[in-house]
């Protein structure tokens, strides 16, 4: 059966309700009602053995007795007569059958049978089936609205949900923010319809341009990842049970295997399906891939008459792999007398209180030409806001606070098929979806302190030098001048050696070539400082490259970073975390303000994420934690003491089960 | 001065409105209205040159012709005007003045030279400031409405605003709530007060239970820090200007040094402000304070009518470290004949479509004495839902959905200061900022595949030989069943070698004691087999433990690990990623469901976090990329072509500039 039979469920020209009634508490009332009310326009057949007309309607006593031909049925009558209703059905020649009623396999092995039961009858009398235990469909389109409450409005999502509640929620948004949805499907218990059928409908159905996925589980992963490939529309998913507990309460619900979450991720990362973190973000994703255009680029300008609200959509939007670019001095050249005399021109673009509709206006046309996104956030009740934006442009709208004139502007530009954002970081998140990975540059993190550019290094002899006589154990290391004192130092400490370049003006020794490690012979050593001068000279020829540090290597434990910085606002800062490239990589450092306590060294130890190494992970000893800590508080003092050192890097610091070794350093003494 | 002065902004006897003005548009003109129908208890002053009486109240020329005293001067003249109003407020012994003018330091060189008069003038005439370029202050307690909009509702967090707009927002959120605030405090230019007075006054303040703080940049660091360490009450901080443009908005729009962000984190942490990433959680975290009290721990029972958004509640409490403990047995018997039969008694608990608000608290009486908190769901129209909680008890409450009904019941559960939150996921993390750290789990990750328990493991010398067998490189390796085989096929290696324990039922080998690394002679090779045996025959008594393995030690090149699982959904997966401890420390993985093409395992060394460490990073040659994308397809083969295998695991694998050794693995068959 293909995608075309499901237009019996959306687009029926008859439809039965089997299990209508007159009581309008009841279910079969209401949905009868919203079918109705709803303006369906087709023939409408209440069934009901005991009835003769409900709502004014003519009522049948099976769906076999009505005159004309039916297409589609609603069943909402007690579980056990369900096989004997969906048989009927079958006889008649109806289509196509939505079953609200519970009690089937989510409600144990009883349930289960008698759905079995279902669908064997189905089949055999050719009616498709949506639920059973589900809460409907609404094609507002057709219109019909086969669920409860009745919502007529007509937008362009098409909300499919494993969770009658979670879809009925994001259409009661859309809805109350006159958006609308393209249509709602409740999955039910998926005993013959699935999302797999839905997203291949929805894929060409005309009204819509956005498919929304509540997921518990997939019933047929082969066939959902095809569907998923083959779409042209965006798809947006949430899908939940993503811990284990979760996953757990999922797969009970659904009553099914639910997969591993961290599969679902790749999967839908593969397919370019949007995945949603909360039900919240579902909502927005859905929104604006719904009713914004695909940006050509990632460059955004923000325009905004609220200061803070534009430094909240400027992190967002950089943590996004947006580019909140530098206005261009040829756009600020263009603003002059545009925007008020005391507004700076820079990006976020801040009107200040005084600006109007109509400066905002003035500004967009003249900054279009320079930017791929327009960010425009309304932080005042500015009113006429709707009239400044375009619909379907490449234009995000964010109106925070704003009270009664945002909430008659945000209407009028909903209408107008503009979406609206209540908060910088929702709105910006939203858009983000709009762009694929590769329009993204790498997302920028939170700064970390850093001493001001400048300043004076001393060499890695100096510093360790330095480093030892305020009472750090450092690797054993001696400074050659010449290749020929290298190799008499190497014989000294007794091989293997490591080699590293000794020059003030290279702070990142390995980047030039001037690291050398595990060297095993005289020879090694000779050709290794040779080769390191060249390799140095040639990439820093103006550096003052004084010779090598020559040093034993230290034997391996667990590589650290413990470091001080100077912090414009809060001066001396003590970081520590795992070492070597990992601190770059995974940023898994904790951080302190000084004075810090020895229980602060210990707490910092705990914090990172890689904590466990140091208790001894998978059979390794632990490290010697009371070691580090003194070596945290002796890092602690060097800062207090000398207000003459802007930073310090001991990286690595190799952490045994007895003892420590900084096996590099590197320092920065305030001064030219 | 003490926190006693700033009760002159917050409960004045008498206020001045410098700049009244009889035009309704202006400025001047809401905020005396404000004060005035905010029913300001005192005596007001409007001060204007040109008016005989504004709004009904006698105008005088300047403060200083007020017959009686007066507290409070609220500013909104010209800025140029603004000093000489501040010193006749100094003459007329007014104790404070709130500046709402703009046209300070926000706009340049002049504006900061004429603040710099205004607070030299002030501090002469011992005038407090708020200010200038502010949005006033509001305390509808007193009430005293010098700001706008109008609100008046009284709640329990005060607001303290570095933007007017982002506090204004979170001002009419708490409003439309029917919530309310304890006080609202535009902080603008801070030329005199600023946060760190604010959090010692309201500290104090009996009305306020929660400190909201936006900040950007902090004026005074040590005594900041001082006084959020003295805290009693919890303190809730959005701090925007996070990432490296973020920063530099914030810097501009402050004109300050704003520090680095990860420092802020620090210092909140240690402090334990309470930290909130978004305007929205800012909101949430607040009221989440001010309305629920501390939980005893972190056992958390969901009641929910809607199994979705329960779902979805229990992966945030997971991922927030809350404990969704499994429903004990003696309340799952309290239970029976409360709920439905066909509900499922679980946790979480879902009462199904047919509960009702005596139901949830029926259940909630039950219930109570085997949690710490209840996280109460109403994901349908629940009437009376309302009824069903109680104030300031550990008891959250979600209404999803819900239409009419939720909000109608929201506003009555506010009036009674019970926080409703609008999402699963909201709610739950809200909470989740009560409980510090100590009293909650480790936060629960996503779930990865796994294959069922059981199934047949090879030992390590089976599965090394099985994947040469297949085209893997592996490191060079011997089987030895006895100390002195183990001496004998080192010998023949060279040394040094390596030692790992083979048994078919030791899978973790390095918990038993079972890896040895790097042994130099036949002598520690010896001793290292024996001390191999007895630990792992101590620690698994029951395994056969066939011998050990000896290999050479592959020589370091970059840790990666290869794998391969079966999800129960999606069938074979095949993972990517760093190695070593790292990949679970840090899950930094990419992962495809197959099949996958040469293509798609490019993709995934492109994906992980280390991905700059394949391509040569700080001076390491790049590694064989081919050679990797080889080993996955491999991999991948060996899953499509091998049903009967169940798990792969190389790791390491040892990525060089050439080629690539497996230096471990590990293999799973399926059946027992």
């Amino acid at each position: 059966m293909g995608v075309q039979q499901l237009d019996a469920f959306f687009r029926p020209r008859s439809v039965a309700v089997i299990g209508a009634s007159e009581s309008p508490e009841k279910l079969g009332h209401e949905i009868l009602r919203n079918i109705l009310e709803g303006g369906f326009p087709g023939a409408i057949y209440p069934i009901n053995p005991k009835s003769e007309t409900i709502l004014g309607l003519q009522c049948f006593k099976n769906v076999k007795e009505v005159p004309d031909g039916v297409d589609l049925a609603v069943i909402i009558i007690p579980a056990r007569f369900v096989p004997q209703a969906v048989a009927d059905c079958g006889e008649k020649g109806v289509q196509a059958a939505v079953v609200i009623t519970g009690g089937f396999s989510e409600a144990g092995p009883e349930g289960e049978a008698l759905q079995q039961e279902v669908v064997r009858v189905a089949r055999e009398g050719g009616v498709r089936l949506i639920g059973p235990n589900c809460q409907g469909v609404n094609n507002p389109y057709h219109p019909l609205c086969a669920s409860w409450p009745l919502l007529q409005r007509q937008g362009r999502v098409a909300v499919i949900s494993q969770s009658g509640t979670v879809g009925a929620a994001m259409m009661d948004w859309f809805s109350d923010e006159e958006l609308g949805v393209s249509c709602f499907v409740s999955l039910g218990n998926r005993a013959d319809v699935d999302e797999t059928d839905l997203i291949r409908y929805f894929d060409q159905d005309p009204n819509t341009r956005v498919i929304a996925l509540y997921l518990e589980g997939i019933k047929r992963p082969a066939e959902f990842r095809r569907a998923i490939d083959e779409a042209g529309k965006p798809v947006v998913v949430l899908k939940a049970g993503r811990t284990p507990r979760g996953k757990v309460a999922a797969e009970s619900h659904t009553k099914s295997l639910a997969g591993a979450d961290a599969v679902y991720s790749s999967l839908f990362k593969a397919h370019r399906v949007v995945r949603a973190e909360t039900i919240q973000e579902f909502y927005d994703f859905a929104k604006a891939l719904a009713y914004l255009n695909p940006p050509p680029g990632n460059r955004i300008l923000f325009i905004t008459t609220s200061g803070g609200a534009a430094i909240l959509a400027t992190d967002t939007a950089e943590r996004e792999g947006l580019d909140v670019a530098p206005l261009p001095a040829e756009l600020a050249d263009a603003l002059e007398g545009v925007i008020p005399a005391h507004a700076i021109r820079a990006n976020p673009l801040d009107l200040t209180g005084d600006a109007h509709a109509a400066m905002y206006q003035a500004v967009l046309e003249r900054a279009r030409p320079y930017y791929d996104i327009m960010g425009i956030i309304f932080g005042d009740p500015v009113a006429d806001a709707s009239t400044v934006v375009t619909p379907g442009a490449h234009e995000v709208v964010i109106f925070l606070g704003g009270a009664d004139v945002e909430k008659v502007e945000r209407k009028k530009m909903h209408l107008n098929g503009i979406p609206v954002f209540p908060t910088p970081e929702r709105g910006v998140r939203a858009l983000a979806q709009l762009l694929p990975p590769e329009k993204k540059r790498k997302p920028a993190r939170t700064t970390v302190p850093a001493s001001p550019a400048g300043g004076r290094h001393p060499s890695l002899s100096e510093c360790l030098e330095f480093l030892e006589n305020h009472g750090f154990e450092c690797v054993c290391h001696r400074f050659a001048e010449s290749p020929g004192k290298a190799v008499h130092l190497a014989n000294q400490l007794g091989f293997p050696v490591a080699l590293k370049i000794d020059s003030p003006d290279i702070l990142h020794k390995s980047d030039v070539g001037g690291v050398r490690l595990g060297l095993r012979s005289g020879q090694e050593v000779r050709k290794a400082y040779e080769e390191m001068m060249e390799s140095a000279r040639k990439a820093r020829p103006d550096a003052d490259i004084r010779g090598a540090v020559v040093s034993c290597m230290a034997s391996a434990g667990l590589e650290v970073i413990l470091g001080m910085n100077r912090d414009p606002q809060f001066g001396p800062v003590i970081l520590f975390g795992l070492g070597g490239v990992t601190v770059e990589l995974f940023r898994d450092v904790a951080m302190r303000i000084l004075p810090i306590t020895r229980e602060d060294a210990f707490a910092m130890m705990e914090e990172i994420q890689a904590a466990p190494l140091l208790d001894g992970y998978r059979g390794a000893p632990p490290v010697d934690k009371e070691a580090l800590a003194d070596a945290i508080l002796k890092l602690a003092h060097l800062a207090e003491t000398h207000e003459d050192i802007m930073e310090i890097d001991l990286n690595p610091v190799f952490a045994y089960s007895e003892g420590l070794v900084v096996a590099d350093a590197r320092i920065i003494w305030r001064g030219a």
